[in-house]
């Protein structure tokens, strides 16, 4: 094992510290984002940036184990949109920052990973990559009802792999996670 | 208040972007080091850890909410210790960031808000050095238990301030927060 992460390329490292500080900060914002939509009356939404932010939580960790061989200070560069505001504004945010992640960083953090053959870097990048595909269409959907003046409607719940971060809404969980294989019983429900 | 807003100076939201990007970082550590704290037989310091967390939550909305009137895409430039390993590790990560923000961060972006006259920004970094403070003691305390094998004792209960994030262990919480004078009943017990 130490062998193994002695090979972590410094360029790769340096891409999974900034994945942990952006996949972080993605988690913060939700937070503030489902205490103002619960404000505002939208609970739906307030539970999707919930279990969204819960998403985000396994990316961050799973960035920041691949890491674990260190005991150094870093610093990392990552881009957040700013400026709270009311739920429709928050979901614009959310929506940008979910599809920089989708069209711009991941792929190309999972290509540098690949590239330098940091397989745990790879597998990490994809988890965030793909989930992060179905976080866009779900809070472009929601963005949707918002600017209507209604709720999103969920039937069930909003579930999420605890290993991937894969994000499903449905009564039950998918028998098996379509990004990382994990069992139904794994999901964590919203 | 957007006319107050739109003096705020260039260095100081800079100063705040990387502070939310450091708290989010901090709460985040601080949930990963829990979990492992809990499935190492200490669930008193996974407990002071799930604690601290909520904290740095709070810190990070504070900052995160100066910068309302924006809608933007920045970047943030901020410190995080990296090898998650075992409690003992993860305490000394862990006092070592919250050294670093009390005794370097903070009093330098406090300095600065102050210096530019950005009296939300003085005010958010302000409740958050005095946290830290005591946050950095806390996890102090923890690792002389645990480099004995030992849980740390909690009487009472690990409670949070949710304006200014206040960490106080106890029965009870103060009758008024120390560092914002929000009163009892708002104090978050875990
Ligand atoms: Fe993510
Ligand atoms: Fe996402
Ligand atoms: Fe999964
Ligand atoms: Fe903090
Ligand atoms: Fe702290
Ligand atoms: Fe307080």
């Amino acid at each position: 094992m130490v062998s193994e992460m002695s090979e972590l390329k410094a360029m790769t490292k340096q891409l999974l510290l900034n994945a942990f500080g952006g996949e972080s900060m993605a988690h913060m914002r939700y937070l503030v984002f489902a205490e103002i939509a619960e404000k505002e009356g939208f609970p739906n939404v307030a539970r999707l940036f919930k279990a969204i932010a819960f998403a985000e939580q396994v990316h961050a960790r799973n960035h920041y184990n691949v890491l674990r061989e260190y005991n150094t200070d870093e610093t990392v560069s990552a881009g957040t949109p700013i400026g709270p505001g009311s739920t429709s504004k928050n979901l614009e945010l959310a929506i940008r920052g979910e599809e920089f992640e989708v069209n711009e960083m991941y792929p190309v953090y999972l290509e540098a990973a690949r590239y330098q053959g940091v397989s745990e870097a790879e597998k990490s990048f994809r988890f965030a990559l793909e989930a992060e595909k179905i976080h866009a269409k779900l809070y472009r959907e929601a963005k949707e009802y918002v600017d209507q003046g209604r709720d999103m409607p969920i039937k069930g719940k909003v579930w999420i792999c605890p290993v991937c971060g894969h994000t499903y809404i449905g009564e039950e969980p998918p028998e098996r996670c379509p990004i990382c294989g994990a069992s139904r019983s794994m999901y964590r429900g919203f």
